[in-house]
């Protein structure tokens, strides 16, 4: 096991943009300090509380969100596609390039451009590291990113650390191992991220070739988090509060052979979960394709399920908050 | 003219459900007993009252549908959303599998318990048979199926049984004449099923290589059913009380010389029709491909767009009852 | 400059249709005279009102519009998708072909006569000239042109109309310039015509393959507008109170060596625009590829983004006319 320590430290970033989220754009996980995320949090426990008992509100009646969406992906489209309808509100689905202007050459800023003309907020997913950026220039409604390529993908990112606090009650002082594909996966990365403001352990469990990027290893050392890499699930499966599964992405990889060799690398079983604490949470972004056993589906510590529900509340809060209703 | 006759008798199953369609998956038309289906048609009669009057209700406001569809089916999906949105309800459209789970190989099992994390209710539309059951089994909510390969149509076979008692008023001991591709046809194995319950008597119209799977042909006999079967609409052109003509579809052919040898075996024009009852129903699932000549459309006989419009009341009907609001 | 002049005259057409536009189809500019125009662009002018003020209404609540997009577009279809919403109606999207009936062979007419069972109007866009015109003559529910090949998209012609009217104050007697693909420009066909009513100058800038049709042309001058033709944009910069610009348009070509010859024509620059005078609006339909230079974004002439918006208000007039709710 490779470690590398480091002293933790208060974090408090961007303290002027704590009193309110509205008109702010959502592209990147680092735009938030502690405050910032306890407020998102503490709004999606409401938007689940209006949702269990009511299963909607009138909050955005009237407001049309754009759902932009380059890649294919059921579940993120459909988790805001629910989140905006059970605010109230209207959805103009655009899913598929093919329909897109994009086919005549159109350039995104001019695609952003004209959708907020008949939009309130406009949902981005792109292949491209960085366009929801570009978006967020252009714009003058507020931006959701919805993952850009390998880069950032905020709203998975807080939904996760959000399900890490509805299932053990806190984000301090965790032990979380995080498992896969760490090299190009970005819900990891905005994972880890957040969680750098918690003084966290973080333990990085992956095959060689796939090991976090140095740059976000050293974020998190700047942070104060203990940071530990190893190859073996074995290594972290006795202590950690948060096992964090991914996928080995096949649409990541230009070479299939290095593909075939790392996919299956890593499988969680009810053999394994047996050795892990009583009271811990087992994630995964999904779709799995194997990296978790359906056996393991009925362990109570199995958390995927209500991860992805806690996905609709988080983007319910966050689509309230940028259009000044939460 | 093959025949097979039957004593008939009264079919009752599962009198437990008849209370109510409260978080019931709508699978198989074999799930339903005459309760049942009296039911489902007075509901529907209410919604087809409600749309004529005011276009729609708040009865589903704040319920949401996925609308998962792994084939292209305009007619269906269009129906099922209409539906849902007269009935004051949001959809989550998911049409084309190339914006799904599956092309990054997630298991259906785990793309529905994810949609249900979203959504109240999930049609589906899949090109296996049995794919409805095993979504069906993992389920927390209602599943509906749209149609599942060559295996169920169970909401096409209800607004076929609810177009021919709007049609005739009646479905005791009619004379239905099933025309076409027998063996595929879904909607054919739906429909004849359902009409075993009301002592029917039932005429098979195909040529030899698209007859009624034997299977079917017995459940028909067993439930008391007249059954016939014959190459030639003349033969029951005269006695039909109702004359279901089906498509023969391109897709359900591995070789498409067979496809070609009988596509344009039957078509109805005016001239046959002159021979037909009075008062009696032609209906189509539709899409149509010839099958029936245009200059029948005008006929007060032709049933097949009021078919389509009983569709969504059907669908309405459905809707509300497994969601309790029926 | 090739100069074709013709004696100003009022045209009224249809003046029975001017009480209401209730359940009438849109399906060319050629429908419309003056009073229609004017009423559309005062309705469109409340709407604009209502979405600035409130964000939407509740005037087509229970009402549910069939979006049926044979060809992609973006623009368009979300501008219509968010025109119905905001006017609180529901709406069934059907984009892409590979969803469609048509996969199965079906025709346009069928498809309508199914559609309109559900919806309670149907927004069609097709790759065909005339296509609106067969779905309006099968149609019991109004059909609005969303454009069909290279013959009519008369809300585009609305929506550029509105768009003079609110930068300038006027219609009439102004200086046009079309600049482009004036062959195949549906748009420019639209909007050239309705201007026909207003006394207008039109000066149509073009290569020479790429000139407008000599059918409109005839129409104009016996309409008695004055019609001109160059090849310059520099002929038509310091005089035009409205220059609209359009894409050469690859999909419209059979040769491909033609295109390439032609499609980088024209481009407007700062430079361009610093001539041109202090009032005046230059527009665009959009998706632009290069004709536009985007220094030219900030310029407050440049009114392509207005037009857009303009778009979502004139969307909701015609839907709520036609609906009989305006």
């Amino acid at each position: 096991m490779r470690s590398v320590e480091g002293t933790p430290k208060v974090v408090s970033l961007n303290p002027d943009r704590r009193q309110s989220f509205y008109g702010r754009d959502i592209v990147s996980v680092k735009q938030f300090d502690r405050e910032d995320l306890a407020f998102i949090m503490q709004v999606a426990d409401e938007m689940r509380s209006i949702v269990r008992r009511v299963g909607a509100t009138d909050l955005l009646k009237g407001y049309v969100l754009a759902n932009l969406f380059y890649e294919p992906s059921t579940r993120t489209s459909s988790s805001f596609i629910a989140a905006m309808q059970r605010l109230g509100g209207a959805v103009i689905p655009i899913h598929g390039v093919q329909y897109s202007s994009v086919t005549k050459g159109e350039s995104l800023p001019d695609t952003i451009r004209t959708l907020e003309c008949y939009a309130d907020v406009i949902v981005l997913r792109h292949p491209e590291v960085g366009a929801s950026e570009v978006a967020a220039r252009y714009a003058s409604k507020p931006i959701i990113s919805a993952g850009d390529g390998v880069g950032e993908h905020p709203t998975q990112g807080l939904l996760d650390l959000y399900t890490i606090q509805t299932e053990l009650g806190t984000l301090e002082g965790l032990h979380v191992a995080m498992v896969g594909d760490l090299k190009h996966g970005r819900t990891v990365h905005s994972l880890a991220r957040l969680l750098r403001l918690y003084g966290t352990r973080q333990t990085f469990v992956s095959p060689d070739i796939l090991r976090l990027p140095e740059e976000i290893k050293q974020e998190l050392i700047e942070a104060g988090c203990v940071v530990e890499e190893t190859e073996r699930v074995e290594d972290v499966i006795e202590t950690a509060d948060v096992i964090y599964v991914t996928r080995v992405q096949k649409e990541r990889f230009a070479d299939l052979h290095v593909y075939e060799a790392v996919k299956d690398y890593y499988e969680i079983t009810p053999q394994l979960m047996a050795r892990a604490k009583p009271k811990m949470a087992l994630m995964h972004p999904l779709p799995r394709v194997g990296e978790i056993h359906y056996d393991v589906d009925d362990d109570p510590r199995a958390a995927y399920f209500r991860q992805m529900e806690n996905g609709m509340y988080i983007r319910m809060a966050l689509l309230a908050a940028v259009l000044g209703k939460a």
